[in-house]
């Protein structure tokens, strides 16, 4: 009997991950990764031209090197033909957004575009355009745009249009030569299947498009430059594919980058945290999934669309088809650990790490683990890459309170940790208190397999069980349920998801009397998060002003 | 002809440093220094035996052997007769208390005590008295007790009496045992000359004695508790002597420690950064001179006796005679910057200070002081122990706020270096609202020799011109200073200083388009400081409180 597969690409901000899935089997079979030669540029372009402050950008080059670099290996080590890979899904970070040509080809591709910054890849963590979210924010408001509310009432600057808008202002040769702006995760389905498409989940969280009202009207893309009147149907593309839906074939070129057969079938591009949903088996409410990463995504589904101050965005079957799929974020949770080891850790502790032959993350959890709740007297803000949810504010930036000459830097990791589990906590009762309700997390990500003295920290701070997901490719394992949907293996997500997604056995309980002193620690951090936060004292935004002046 | 010399010696936190001066030719000739063995003891005592939380003790043994280890050479390599030392001079941390028996030896040294902290010297940064110096302030002002206006409204924990009642709480054996509670300082002139004195400097400073009213009266003592009743002439001697007095003469153990002839005029004991006064020339108001080391002391002269909230204290007489005498500070500055560097620096920084060759300090500043004031978007509180001027407040600590991903070691280092300077502007705009002008600032200590970037900020925050000390070892030029005039060579301190006291030629002035900036950022602390430090958001003290339990 031949067997059936599907391939899942997961493309992250430092690599792309690639899951070969047994569908007759229900397991996940392989996984193969590839980090991106030019990972992210933040100070220079390959030419070495200086990037201007807040910049993120990635090379293109990249994602198709990933590609193919993952699957045929894949397909090769396990003895797979061609064609018994039955569908292909993509997830991808979003919104990471690049310009392209008519046959899209990026316009950094281009001779005369190479040394222009605006050319490449924006990252979504690229955070350059806040002046210009700050204006569609204004704009919006001005308008009385209802679809705000959708967005928490703010749009981030991490978002589709800022991002064009940015462009529009600092780099008008190139939005004028660009016939598409498109998501990443697009462009990859397009090269793959010579298809553009656009799909629900990034159209409906990063670029406020509605299923039943589509995208914002003409009047409010003129009012914000008149230039960008027209842009839908032009510049960006109007045809939205639903979830779930099958972008077309692997054609000549698809089929030669993956060493898939032509004509296999290739889902529409889905966003990496929400794609994880159904890899954790999650198709019902009230379950919080957190993608823990670089960065950390809230998603949880919902039965009723509700108004959240503060949230990413709530979209209708942007998550699972017939629910409101809710989203929020945290900017900086893995960047924040690594930001510190790569910053403020001693050597003696490198070296003791080395002496022990043990990773440096794992050498400060070691010591760090024997401290209780409260115990170095430290409370950190966790917004050293701003404040994604509930504040939805870039310019937001770290806080670290109550120093000692005693402190050790294992506290201040700790400290940075529990940051992080309370911001998580003030996302969970934000939802609560407007209505949605959130019994149960559920974490995937390289930090929940492999933290678990975060993982009780947050169970402890959030006073609720945690789940893992059971694959260590989470986003992957989704693009591939996504995939053999769209080869027609299952009918539905759900239950495509209800024969893959897994969980772990071991789940994270709070712990009562370490959840009493977190209780206190959080009421200090619910204060400072307004003082800072909402306006009380906008310090942190004067030092950003007087610092770029 | 015989020259005339007299010495010096300076005990502060971590050694002695003892200075030997050419009277006639009126100049610093030599110097030597010993490290003290136990150093500060603030996790154990040398049985091994847990010390409790804030604790920082001293071992006695180590004053005596500093002196042994450095007068003694200082003759020998100078090929100075034991004879031609007019006098000596001593200065001393304060308030650094110890318990001693009726001979006067410390209770540490018996068989019995050897094993308990509290017969051990309290070192000035000893602060597990806060309760007690609670307890003190509160009584004081039930009672309405007048001098509590002059230490700025609020007692230190750092003082006399709040570890005199911390004993007499925690150890009851050890304070009925108790003959005298003695700053080490004094202990030092008695074992030298077999006089028991206690001088106005530490009286005043410390202990809340005034020329006129003496010591507070028997009422309050007892309301803080009983036994303390008749304190005052039993276990606290009540015999002040001026400052500039002669204690006496060295007795034979005194030669013996020393090599100095019999008979040799031992001058009273002084407070380590009052007696830098002189040393830096300065016998008029209007200047503050800064003490800057682990901690940094302000002191400034003035005609007037006024009430000046926050300050350490205001002593007639108790700097020069014929003026009041101002004293503040602030409790962490070169232990900052140690703290910052052993806890905070990463391995490669460390690794290119060993390559080139400079100490890590010195590496940190030669980044440091390539950025613009405000270019690092940081701001700290200094308080990582606690803030002594213009808040009294030993349960303050540490805050840093303004951190992005991009934040490098140098730029934290550096934001810890203005915050101590925005301490200081604290400090002097405090003094100046209640009537005390600061014209000029002047600054000595092994940091303000060492590290111009750092004066350059000072100077820039404060708004001041900074002369320098031009001793290397000012508080021990002054004792030398004091040492002479016990030994009859001058007449007055004023007039010893004239002829000894010296300022180099090196001064820093503001740079106004750094000060413009500057002004922006002191406003942020300002708001920051009172914020968090005057009870707006008592945040800090509640972490130290769930810290504690």
């Amino acid at each position: 009997m031949t067997k059936t597969y599907s391939i899942g690409i997961d493309f992250g901000t430092l690599s792309g991950r690639t899951v070969l899935v047994d569908l007759d089997d229900r397991r996940e079979l392989d996984v193969e990764i590839c980090s991106y030669p030019h990972a992210v540029m933040e100070s220079h372009l390959p030419s070495g031209l200086k990037l201007p402050a807040d910049f993120a950008l990635q090379h293109p080059e990249d994602y198709l090197y990933a590609i193919k670099q993952t699957v045929p290996v894949l397909l090769k080590r396990n003895n797979i033909n061609s064609n018994q890979i039955i569908g292909i899904g993509i997830d991808f970070t979003a919104c990471t957004m690049m310009c392209v040509d008519k046959e899209g080809i990026p316009l950094c591709f281009k001779e005369e575009f190479s040394n222009n910054p605006y050319a490449y890849v924006k990252l979504w963590k690229h955070h350059a355009a806040q002046k210009q979210a700050d204006k569609i924010n204004k704009t919006a408001r001005a308008q009385g745009c209802k679809w705000l509310d959708r967005y928490g009432g703010k749009i981030s600057s991490e978002w589709f249009f800022p991002k064009i808008l940015e462009t529009l202002e600092n780099a008008n040769e190139v939005y004028e030569t660009t016939y598409r702006f498109i998501e990443a995760g697009d462009w990859v389905v397009w090269m793959l299947t010579g298809n553009e498409t656009h799909n629900a989940c990034m159209a409906g969280y990063k670029a406020m498009w509605h299923k039943e009202e589509g995208y914002p009207k003409k009047d409010f893309f003129k009012a914000l430059d008149p230039r960008m009147e027209n842009i839908i149907g032009t510049k960006v593309s109007d045809k939205v594919l639903p979830m779930g839906a099958k972008a077309g074939v692997l054609n000549e070129y698809g089929s030669s980058l993956t060493g898939c057969a032509q004509g296999t079938a290739v889902a529409v591009s889905n966003v990496d945290a929400h794609v994880a949903m159904p890899a954790a088996g999650i198709t019902q409410p009230n379950k919080m999934l957190m993608i823990m990463g670089t960065s950390t995504c809230h998603m949880v589904l919902g039965k009723q669309e509700r108004t959240v101050n503060g949230i990413c965005g709530v979209v209708e079957d942007g998550i699972i088809e017939g629910f409101y799929g809710y989203e929020a974020g945290q900017s900086c949770v893995g960047d924040h650990f690594d930001w510190f080891v790569k910053n403020c850790v001693p050597s003696e502790y490198q070296n003791e790490a080395k002496k022990k032959n043990i990773s440096i993350h794992k050498y400060l959890r070691e010591q760090a683990i024997k401290q209780k709740p409260g115990e170095s007297g430290l409370l950190a803000l966790d917004w050293w890459n701003g404040n994604r949810s509930i504040l939805v504010d870039a310019d937001l930036t770290g806080v670290m309170i109550g120093m000692t000459l005693a402190t050790k830097p294992y506290e201040i990791y700790r400290a940075l940790i529990e940051a992080t589990a309370y911001g998580t906590r003030m996302i969970i009762d934000n939802f609560e208190k407007n209505g949605v309700k959130i019994d149960e997390i559920y974490a995937a990500g390289g930090i929940a397999d492999k933290d678990e003295m975060m993982m009780q920290i947050y169970a402890d701070v959030t006073k609720r069980k945690i789940h893992l997901s059971a694959s260590p490719q989470a986003p992957a394992l989704g693009s591939a349920i996504f995939g053999a949907v769209a080869g027609g293996y299952f009918n539905s997500i759900t239950e495509a998801a209800d024969a893959l997604g897994k969980i772990r056995q071991l789940t994270y309980e709070p712990i009562l009397k370490n959840s009493v002193i977190y209780d206190k620690l959080y009421d200090e951090y619910s204060s400072l998060h307004d003082y800072f936060g909402r306006g009380v004292n906008n310090v942190l935004k004067h030092l950003k002003s007087i610092k770029a002046n």
